[in-house]
């Protein structure tokens, strides 16, 4: 079916990568109430809003996983997952 | 249930407030292979791991709620959401 509809591309630092960002809002959600944090990731997520889009296009789906890879995410140190919502 | 248990926190721009990363994205994706995007937000995504949590503790929902409402979220420009997954 053609009609509007959104992805979104989630961007996550890879496992192997130290992340700062999540180790100090591992460390203050400790502070303030959250001891059971044990570990947190902090990334990035894109919400794209497609008209005239079909989520069966497998055309589209291929140009979207280009541009994740290639200028949405870094692949060296970053994962990223796409889904349709 | 008492056990590891993982908490996604997704912070993105108020509909009301301008995205200029997001308009950047917008403008980049149309010109690279996929027309259909009209309109793009970038936010951020927190996944936090917590151990001895569970997913019905209904202090642990609160404390994360004034967590994300007070530092992981700017709530004069940005909405926020939190899912267990």
């Amino acid at each position: 079916m053609v009609r509007a509809m959104k992805v979104r591309v989630t961007v996550m630092p890879k496992a192997s990568v130290l992340d700062p960002q999540g180790v100090a809002i591992r460390n203050t959600l400790r502070q303030v109430g959250v001891p059971a944090a044990t570990a947190v990731r902090a990334g990035k997520v894109l919400e794209i809003e497609l008209e005239g889009a079909s989520a069966d296009d497998a055309d589209l789906r291929a140009r979207l996983e280009t541009a994740a890879r290639d200028f949405l995410s870094n692949p060296v140190i970053e994962d990223y997952r796409i889904e349709v919502v």
